[in-house]
């Protein structure tokens, strides 16, 4: 058992459950609506009157956690859809959703979440699914996806960076003086860690997605480094684009 | 919830476990795999020594249940694929493994088992999901399925027979004589529900294999009938022949 698999958010739905204490990670998702809408619409290949979106399309959601905020996302994507076909007069694509995260996330609520989704959403859903697993490995078969979605997931990263680790440096030294005096050293550790993932994250995804195939992806960062901001530019790049 | 939410099996690994209980069930599905290899073979079109598989293949497996037997389908379907490409010298092809069961089953315990068989297959496995839902229902979007495996599970109707809960007639009576007396009507009133069942299951699968896709079902039945021969017949055929 590997340290990246014991991570997950508090089960159940108790006081101290994430789905009773996740309403920034909430806020967060709704502030992803524009965007969402956005990536759909250019889903659709065009802007003239005819633009029509694939008959079949793949909408993931990665780092879903359990609890309401689980399908928040492609709840969102999803109406999109609905109201793009009912603005274009397209009969409603099939549409398979997918929710991913580490194999010991709370998949038997998540589970719940999504047959609550299917039934309150007869079209255009067809599929639902859950794919158990890091998202800085290969989840999905290549070419597969249109739209991947993910919301306050990626400063999480796969490991502790191994400089720290090897010489049992911790992230919060309880030592005043030593946590300051290593300060510098501790967050370039992260940031590099932060790049490796990060890069794995797109390369994975740029096999996964289908060409032209769209990312919205928002996580915690400093919005006035330069790194941070192309971060949060990415959804409107091509996945051949974002590496 | 109705009454297809909350059929599972018992949950765990203790002493009344599915998971400790089902060494008939395993059984069944050992038996199934000449069937499964037979199935990959006819996958690569060809009987020539140049029988390629595609390059990318999805297997589901409907009715996982939970704990070991989860995965000995796709399993047994992985080695296939993986000698079949030794064989031909070929590439191993993507595969995405979908385990189906109804949204009740412990999917927690599922996860556990693909995050193993993931492990110890880096090839040719890329993708693992699970698919909660009935699988009289639609489970996966059109032709996108290679390989359906389903063992010991289609047995379990989408309902009682409206016939006889109108009548609040049970399967079995406790009182002989009633029993006795109803045993007929009640034999052809789950043979119909079965038949309508089946039927739905077939359409279904018709719609969700790519055209050639390959069916290994095994299904408890009255060996001397007609209609049970048929439907174990079933792998030999192409989707649009089921039906």
């Amino acid at each position: 058992m590997t340290s990246k698999q014991v991570v997950y958010m508090n089960q159940g739905q108790g006081k101290t459950s994430y789905a009773r204490n996740s309403g920034i990670q909430n806020a967060e998702q709704k502030r992803l609506k524009p965007m969402i809408e956005a990536a759909i619409a250019d889903l659709s290949g065009s802007t003239s009157t005819s633009a029509l979106l694939p008959t079949k399309m793949v909408v993931a959601d990665l780092g879903c956690s359990s609890g309401p905020n689980a399908v928040a996302l492609v709840s969102i994507a999803i109406d999109a859809i609905h109201i793009h076909c009912l603005q274009f007069l397209q009969p409603p694509p099939e549409v398979c959703v997918l929710l991913n995260d580490l194999p010991d996330n709370d998949f038997n609520t998540v589970v719940k979440s999504l047959v609550t989704l299917h039934q309150s959403n007869n079209e255009p859903i067809v599929a639902t699914g859950i794919v158990p697993g890091s998202f800085y490995e290969r989840l999905f078969t290549s070419g597969s996806l249109h739209l991947v979605c993910s919301s306050n997931s990626l400063h999480w990263l796969s490991k502790a960076p191994e400089d720290l680790t090897r010489n049992q440096i911790p992230a919060y030294d309880i030592d005043e003086h030593t946590r300051l005096e290593r300060h510098p050293m501790v967050i370039e550790a992260y940031a590099q860690q932060f790049r490796k993932d990060f890069r794995s994250f797109l390369k994975f995804r740029a096999k996964e997605l289908i060409p032209g195939g769209r990312m919205v992806v928002s996580l915690v960062g400093d919005f006035l480094s330069k790194e941070a901001t192309c971060a949060i530019e990415l959804p409107k790049k091509t996945p051949s684009e974002t590496i």
